[in-house]
């Protein structure tokens, strides 16, 4: 059958069009930068929000109406499959993304829940056949179900634990099964509700063991995703341990696990931390740990993660420049974990969103690479630090100075001509750049 | 002369006193826990608030009024070390911290600003002869002076580098001379203004090199302070490196330094970066990483760092709990990184604002001490986690589990009984904890 | 049946008391300031948090294990309505308040809901008869429903203002059935989402005519109770029309509803709102608008609405003493607007939240009417404005004064001898009048 | 003497144009919407910033480099004044803006200080004959000064208050001589640091009787300027009484000045109240009342007023959409209420930082008048409310319908046909107005 009737498949129409059902800006097939945008920008379909979610909020029931509405249990999952699939089509993306629940009913049991797992991934795996849509990333979720109130990885019961690991298992079963680039480890309920009753450092070290274990499994079975964690520093926990991009760095470093995972950075998860998008990216990419991104966009006036479409220019620019400096995003994708307002009800609303958001990064790309082409951030960086050219400076950022060497340099210093930085002036460039496109 | 001649040497007198020159709960003899409150809290005076800072802010001049406001250069500095050691013996103080420049008055070239350095830190150490008082930590500041702009040992330019290679230099023979227990690097400007002008990782690199520089320094010249670093979110600058304990953690890692620092923690700072005091008390301490305390506190509706004193009892109690679980702090100490509100400008609220302090933690000694004695904390989670001393929760501890062996485990679990987390009956006992104090 | 067989009825047992079903400061006989403490607490149950909620999160499935679980439909509301009153005996409650939707299920159709509200509403009456429990308020949820998306008296739709104007009639008709001392208006979706689609002109005005309909139609019918705003910021909705308690009184005036409203002030609305609780408090007391409360407290480093069980001593203290200062609450109660944590899923845990509330605020009314008693605040004041009490600052104070006649005084003024705020002093007297009761 | 060597005057050469001294989409002749860009955008220069503040921040010394450095007293007051208007003519500014230190230095006395500032005053008004340039507004500044430290209209001192009125009266005078358009009040330490010392009510009462004290003085020496109050929700205070729109509107009623003042509107100072600045510009329009506007921007991830000079074209495009609503600002304007950043010291940054607003907020009066001019938002609105022109809609929306009647219509609804918000297409189309301008 058919879910999207009224909307056939998204095409590229440019700037001027007023087809609401058209992109603006991305056209997969335009070259940028010696890659196509599908190539660089690797859009990825969320299957939680676009499929599943029905609109629900803390103070409200579900406000959504989709066309399966009807149905219920395995019918209901199949028909979900059916429809993303041809969303994908529509909507030209190359990539999804999946939680376990989020495509098959949970049993009573792990064992029944993977039955109705494989059941869909089969499934899946006939739809991908005759689709150009990939597995982005699939993961487990280990936050909805009552048994991980305490967390699943750091519970504070093994048996949970146990059961948390058991689904990992399957998760990189099925992530081999369907070719997943990634594997994505985000712990909703790894953290704690309060410090007051919490051993932190026993559930740690569980969460690192887990992590270990998974790496072991993947290698035993011979699935070689990229390991993906994302971090998030608080919701639905008071503090969840992987915070940020430094935290959940340090928490590899002290574990060992540095050289087995990378990032995937969520934008609303950037902002609720403290930090700009554009941060938390060049953070990862400095440490080339920059895995794979969560393109979405939070209200930085609100205290809770909004998940909304990005459309924020600023900020698709930036990240794509990040994105471009880190040689593109290799296995990872920029995946909407994005949903359309409580308010946005419609079914049409998932076709608007994603064509804002699309259209969005793919302004973000052509700005970003105009920028590069120019020089344009590179040429201020490097007329700004120029004096560490000099011999001096060589051996300092060559770490071969001395605090004696350096002293005996300074200690008669009087004026050092120390410039600008220019901000205001970079801003108006940035705007000029943006509306010259 | 005597400078604050209201005031005699503050003494114990008890809960009920209603002298307000009196502890009420701070008695420096007292046994707690098989140490004098003196020996556990180690309570420090910090120079820069106490005797040179005069209650401007952003709006307004400054407003304090203090004895010695009618000196200039090095009459002034001289006027203050007199105060000082008034001030800490009537308050009673174990500790006092400085950063070069409130000792002491720059000079038009680094040579000169040393050369009033030693002036002064000649006389300081003739003072500390005849005091009970030592340094707990001193440092030098690099954030004031406009040179440090763009920040000091992450500058963008390689004299100013140099420069604080020198100032650093200094610092460590200044600690040297006058017995300092620790060092501490506080990185006011060593972040970014805005990160489209920022080479973050050259910055990053040369803050390590400046690191690694000083502890090579400090091993040459037989320093053997603790060196610590003192994590700040943002402010002055838009993002700070050593955002938080976790962050910095990262940071050391990376650049192998993870051997040679630990943490001076601010609550403040803490809560400007979205966590709670105790919680980075409690990164630091599982990291065996707590070195210090920078002990006041913020108002968690405002947006910027009001270096409060600490009055919080929750929050002391905390702070305490984590120091003692700690075996103490070690060479650390309790710094009162505290400032008197720009309203409280009368010389006597130097003294209001230290007792109520003072107290404020050791009521917190005493409350977490009985929680200690009681085992509560420790009850809570011995419970709240025997799961994992059964021999799977053991090989799950000790990571030799598998996911394999888990997933046997749990594939055909129903029904896992996990318990109650008690948050709220916790909190009413930690109010009876309180009250019955 | 019996729902909480674990439990009897929970009495005061002291301090000392390791009951964890006893008050340990909640003493209802006790006399305090001329009044008992029942008298003067007026506490009240929130039906929706402790009969309804069952800890669902926007990233989890409800946890709570309740005994009427295996209910549905009506069944499941009569069977709350014996778990309630068995509840509201065994904590001793004077009051309690409940939303129309927490009590009966919806219908299809309004006349059908409000069928199944008039039988559960008659059934309540009947259980009211052998209970000293009163209604302390009653509302009309208007926010859970997707029809309320938009708005309920702010809708953008004209049918679904209607309705709100139907469950608003009924609403008023229920309350004065069952004796209620106020009804409630919290605007959940009265807000918008995004400014770009609303007319927030029209959105008010259609508010204040709804207002106004109230009003006429509660005089109408004889029910004399007190209406009370209660005001929150935001979240749902990404901006709440009753912001705060000022926004509210603005808005009261703008459509000449001032005389007919006070405000029911929750403490976890006014921290989201960039306000301290006893902040909010003031104002409404200051206006003579102080009408009832919602005792909970938020975590100031989450940016939403937890509604925790009040335990802090600070914030009762001083919301006790403006509720003191204010002659107490009249009609108004202190309300129990506050859910037990997600993680606090057991029955008992109902019994350890509300126990821990009651003795915060039995705490919180000792020490302020303790200080009350001392004068402790008014003689702060009484000294700090003094300079008012002079024939130019009663001049002022009355408005009688002139530009010109003020210059005149101040034009050759030297030195004005303002006096420190003594903030640190305050706060340190603070912690012994709460430790000394 | 010529302050401003390097740069002649900036002349509009259009978007393309590589000169940085260049207006590139600021044409003060262009017509927009039936007015000159000019007129609609009443640009003003903010004299505290621009010619007095020197990059001090609460760690750092000044950076700011000024032509003027060497200068003191009354002779930097005087190169001053021939600096700004030099600089008023190179940037094209119809307006400037000042409080009364900026211009003048303080005397040891109210008498001298207002000698000074006649004689300054003198010297502005000889070169404003000279030039295009008007005093938009003129304001005294209360904040300074250590006599502020508790308020100046809301101080706990009657002679403080004396002081005030003292300022005021002479403020009124100044620009009356000046002809400015407006007069504005923002009440930087009229609010409290903490509520435990304060008299709320008194304060607030004394500062309403300061302005009717003001409204009758004006109007006594016939000067007909527009009022203004400039919200603004803490800093330097911890709450500042007149903290948004709506609370001051509040005041404003309940002390019967609300036709008597319209409000000078900050974008930074919106978002530390939690507001978008469209909302409070929004705000202020439908109730009449948006009078001027401090053009800026915060950085939402800062807790602190950055004051930052305005380049994010959303916001620029929102807040001109809600002033060409509002029929243009009437004699208000876009004061630039924004400083360059500490680190942009140089004084080419003030003509760069400038350049950059004025740009900014002329794309976004072309972006705006475009919208308005395509019925963008009024078609989208027109539409959403389209039920509220249907009879029952007409009778809601008058306020003439009742309960009973509302009830009748809703009673056996079943399903009401809302629709979709539709905000992500409507964020989408935004884009496309913006890169299309």
């Amino acid at each position: 059958m058919t879910y999207f009737k009224e909307v056939s498949k998204v095409k590229y129409e440019g700037r001027h069009s007023n087809n609401p059902y058209a992109f603006k800006f991305y056209n997969p097939e335009e070259q940028i930068g010696g890659k196509t945008m599908e190539e660089t920008l690797r859009y990825g379909i969320a299957y939680w929000h676009t499929f599943v979610a029905n609109g629900t909020d803390p103070f409200g029931a579900g406000t959504a109406t989709r066309p399966w509405d009807h149905l219920k249990g395995m019918d209901l999952a199949k028909a979900r499959v059916e429809a993303a699939f041809e969303f994908f089509e529509k909507i030209n993306a190359p990539f999804f993304c999946f939680h376990d629940v989020d495509v098959a009913p949970e049993g009573d049991t792990l064992r029944e829940s993977n039955k109705n797992l494989d059941e869909i991934v089969s499934m899946i795996k006939e739809y991908m056949k005759d689709s150009k849509t990939k597995l982005l990333w699939n993961t487990a979720n280990m936050f909805t179900n009552p048994r991980w109130t305490h967390g699943a990885g750091t519970t504070s019961h093994a048996d949970v634990y146990a059961y948390a690991a058991g689904k990992v298992k399957k998760g990189l079963e099925v992530g081999k099964e369907l070719g997943a680039e990634n594997y994505v480890f985000w712990g909703g309920r790894e953290g704690y509700e309060s410090l007051l009753n919490t051993n932190m450092k026993l559930e740690q070290q569980n969460l690192a063991h887990l992590y270990h274990m998974a790496i072991n499994y993947a290698k035993e079975i011979g699935f070689d995703a990229q390991f993906l964690i994302e971090p998030k520093p608080k919701e639905p926990t008071t503090h969840q341990y992987d915070f940020d991009v430094a935290t959940a760095t340090a928490f590899l470093y002290q574990y060992d696990l540095q050289d087995h995972f990378k990032f995937n950075i969520e934008a609303n998860h950037a902002t609720l931390a403290g930090h700009t998008f554009e941060h938390e990216l060049r953070v990862a990419r400095e440490s080339g740990m920059l895995g794979s991104v969560d393109a979405n966009q939070g209200d930085l006036l609100l205290g809770w993660d909004t998940d909304e479409f990005p459309t924020d220019l600023y900020t698709t620019t930036l990240a794509m420049y990040e994105i471009l400096k880190n040689g593109g995003l290799g296995r990872g994708g920029l995946n909407f974990d994005a949903k359309v307002r409580r308010g946005s009800f419609e079914t049409e609303d998932l076709f608007h969103a994603h064509i804002a958001g699309m259209d969005a990064f793919a302004i973000g790309l052509k700005v970003a690479q105009k920028m590069i082409d120019d020089n344009f951030f590179e040429g201020i960086v490097d007329e700004r630090y120029q004096t560490f050219k000099s011999d001096l400076g060589q051996k300092i950022v060559t770490g071969k100075s001395s605090l004696k060497e350096l002293e005996a340099h300074a200690i008669d210093l009087k004026d050092i001509n120390i410039r600008s930085g220019q901000v205001e002036k970079i801003k108006a460039k940035f705007n000029q750049y943006l509306l010259n496109i």
